[in-house]
């Protein structure tokens, strides 16, 4: 039995109940449109993980229904899972061009440029796509070329405000599109999703322009070097640093491999104005007078790997700091790298830089709107339903809060899950079943090979490491002809625990003994009970359990 | 060669270039001091550590020099470690009533009751101990009877501000003692020891006054439970939950071990002043109508094993989450915490709790002094010299800044790393030389024996597993009897990966076999061929690096 032909489903399939991967289906009649395919950074709980995807089990059930998948913006959390995406789902993809700028990049890194059908759109632009009409809207955010996407549907407009902020004084000259959002407000908007991350936030998030008067300062007052380090897609923040270096003849060297990536993408594609001769290489740097010099750098969030990072450790191959630079880290740190972040800044401290980070106010601004701003956004669009998205569960009850507040009653108001199916239709909308979503692991080259066992064993082998004990049974008359053998690692230092180790073989010896008295040859059985006297006895003697593994071997 | 009489050596072994194990030594004429004994929580790049404490070597070295333990207060970072330093130095333990009566609890833990010499002072008065002359000043602080310590020296008066603030409405009506401060200044501080926490902060620190009126408000409007979570010492805290308890006539039950625990030891000694018939037990709570209940509890922090994160999974065996519920969670994040903590939100959300958490101001203040309080300490002190203690290199750069703004020469303050023994005499204060300090890891009954060997196995083994590779050679033929055979842990699922383990048996087969037609025997030499020609392929088939553990047995 054919659906009804204005029934619209809405899926998302990431970034409700925690932040990132986003991704969302919008389906109608049999035909599906995916609003952007973003990844995740894994928490500490996810040892040796390196991204976390949406699981797309359910577009690739539906592969041959996918008319196009858009894209908001340039962002890792919306866009990083379409290497993984399009192999399964082969559609065009629609974004701007700084977008699809950045998504050729990740292509390519996959070895997949080339493959993709990108179809490139601008702010204004009006398409059809399948069932759909699909208008890009121009809205301010943390990286340039963003839209948000009124998707007129059979059942009315849906619009996603993925992420976005109303910058009154945006670098660019052009604030979010409020007159837009008015017009589709009057035709009236069935159904806004939109961006809680700051939903915690009273106020309004103050304009990138405020992180602009702070470089002039730097520029003006630092006497020797300045490095400033951002996220290398923050084009707005990094034209900033040029314009300031330009005013007060400072040279720009730009170092750290993704910061030069996308310096090259956006002054390419025009999204940054680099006055001629300002860039040097690397290699000039020294030759330059220090107050001639600025860097622009990675390493904002205090990662291991990046520039940064490493400058503060002195692990620089190429440029160390110098006692006298001014190092400016223009970011707040992202939950969970607080630690990292500060480590950072005590080591440039000691090699005698200047500081200048989060806990100085003006630095960093956010990219997403804040209470006020959100409730504008409602307020504009007038929306018949609302769903928060892009948030933990505690930011999407306080989204849903301001919408209340704002009027909009408490049961047009969905907090969803993952995977959830929002059905609209004339007669309303509402969560009606649940698809098949989740987290898929990415680890090296295997995609959702990790799961809850492999990553609970990495978790117990790093509180207190692993200890194997093994053995050669002769098959024939099932006596021990060599071991059992002990080897431990991450549980106790081997050289320095003989004595232990020793115990604990002859516990095993006992036990093992104890076994071939009572006849016991199933080798399960054997295991079992190695285990149990060695954690027995280790704990007494340490207090930790490490992982037991026992293996025996046959002649 | 003995020194000269008037020379005091100041030695910090903990707190200064990191948050937590505070210790310091204070050494004249032979003669030693020890200022508190704390503990550090380790962070997630030491998996499997229980807890970080003082390398005490310098006093093991000199156990019989040791005079006195001065403790400032009963946080974990200034007592934690005692259970540790009293085995190795016999002296006795100065601290007031609450501070001793939380060392006791601590003490019992590690079955060393009584062991002590336990010397119980209080604020206001003065002690000769050895050669120093000791006095107790009142500071507030977010635990009840805290001490600054005055110690007259030889070499004149060392001051240590450890953990304080300047509350001007205090709980218990006794703001820091500024007359003795005053006094001291007018008297002449050689050399102020001062926290630098909070150094990153400007302004002054709110009143502990100001989370009490939070709590009213809370107890005024909330219609169901209320249950409010917090540092478990912090019993300042504790009395105003229980007072506005009282006044709004709920009966209040105390959850949590630590919790249960701190409200009968402050209780008993009279810090916590608790109205008859108040307390109930878990066991009445159902009997009693919801807006007459009001609950204590730990997990402030979001620690997993906290009454508070139990109750929020529902996993608590005792109480849950009822939709009406209102919970405080009255702490800020410790960093590193932020997402523990957040997961905690999020999940009492959605049990329907109204949850008021630290994105509301006035549910927490801090219990360290902010920028200018600091400024006032150092006004108040005028020391000659000074060093920045308690703090991470950052913060102690910003307090050696605070210090240059009120007029301290910057070749007066001294920032120290861990070790460092600073000299002062009639001719100045200067670092002379290092003496072994550092932090020794403590892992269940292990204090030391887990090092950097140990951390880096485990830090490998949580990234990508192990995979062990077993086989028995004959002792006398040299030919492989049995194997090779391969186990993992935390790399790959084994069950689904068959095809992968079988490949790398063969790898591992044709490197034995390329081993005997070269006629190597050498098992080091066949180890490392193996662990070679595996890493190699398990990298190219999966981009992962778990360990390579090969074992060989001999029959």
């Amino acid at each position: 039995m054919p659906k009804k032909s204005n029934t619209v489903s809405v899926i998302p399939l990431g970034g409700v109940g925690e932040i990132g991967k986003n991704s969302t289906v919008v389906e109608c009649n049999g035909e599906i449109l995916v609003v952007d395919a973003g990844v995740m950074f894994p928490g500490e709980d996810m040892p040796g993980i390196d991204l976390v995807i949406p699981d797309f089990t359910y577009l690739e059930e539906n592969k041959e229904k996918v008319r196009g998948i858009l894209l908001t913006h340039g962002h890792e959390d919306h866009i990083g899972a379409l290497p993984y995406l399009l192999p399964i789902v082969d559609a065009p993809v629609y974004g701007t061009r700084l977008t699809l700028g950045l998504v050729e990049a990740r292509l390519k890194e996959h070895g997949l440029n080339g493959k993709a059908r990108l179809q490139c759109v601008r702010a204004g632009q009006r398409l059809r796509i399948g069932p759909f009409e699909v208008e890009f809207i121009h809205v301010n955010h943390s990286i340039a070329d963003v839209v948000a996407l009124a998707i007129h549907t059979p059942a009315g407009i849906i619009l996603f405000a993925s992420d976005f902020k109303f910058d009154q004084t945006p670098i660019d000259g052009r604030p979010t599109d409020f007159h837009k959002l008015a017009e589709l407000g009057d035709k009236g908007v069935t159904l806004l999703l939109s961006d809680s991350t700051n939903a915690e936030r009273p106020g309004y998030t103050l304009s990138e322009k405020v992180v602009g008067e702070t470089f002039k300062d730097v520029f003006r007052q630092a006497k020797g070097r300045i490095l400033v380090s951002t996220f290398a897609s923050n084009i707005h923040r990094i034209q900033q640093i040029f314009d300031a270096a330009y005013e007060h003849h400072r040279k720009v060297c730009v170092i750290g491999r993704s910061m030069v990536n996308v310096v090259s993408i956006a002054s390419e594609l025009g999204y940054l104005r680099i006055p001629e001769n300002l860039l040097v290489e690397l290699e000039e740097l020294d030759r330059l007078p220090k107050e001639q010099v600025a860097v622009i750098t990675t390493g904002s969030q205090g990662e291991p790997m990046s520039a940064l990072t490493r400058m503060a450790m002195a692990e620089h191959r190429d440029i160390g700091i110098i006692p006298g630079d001014t190092v400016v880290i223009s970011s707040s740190p992202i939950p969970g790298n607080e630690k990292l972040i500060g480590r950072t800044i005590n080591h440039l401290f000691k090699q005698g830089a200047e500081v200048i980070y989060h806990a100085v106010s003006g630095v960093h601004v956010s990219g997403h709107a804040s209470q006020e701003e959100l409730k504008l956004m409602l307020n504009l669009c007038r929306p018949k339903y609302f769903v928060p998205v892009h948030g933990e569960y505690r930011m999407l009850v306080k989204h849903a809060r301001l919408a209340e507040m704002v009027g909009i009653p408490s049961d047009s108001i969905l907090i969803c899950e993952l995977g959830d199916v929002i059905e609209i239709d004339e007669t309303g909308a509402s969560k009606t079943r649940k698809v098949t979503a989740g987290q898929v692991l990415v680890d090296g080259l295997g995609v959702g090979d990790v799961g809850n066992i492999v990553l609970r064993d990495r978790r117990v082998l790093a509180q207190d490491g692993i200890l194997i004990v093994v053995l050669t049974i002769d098959k024939v008359t099932a006596e021990i002809v060599a071991g059992p053998d002990i080897v431990s690692r991450g549980f106790v230092y081997m050289r320095e625990s003989e004595e232990l180790i020793e115990e604990a073989r002859e516990k095993v010896k006992m036990a093992l003994n104890e076994c071939e008295l009572q006849q016991v040859t199933e080798w399960g059985i054997i295991k079992d009970r190695t285990r149990e006297v060695l954690s027995r006895f280790l704990y007494e003697k340490t207090k930790r359990r490490p992982m037991i593994l026992p293996i025996i071997m046959e002649v």
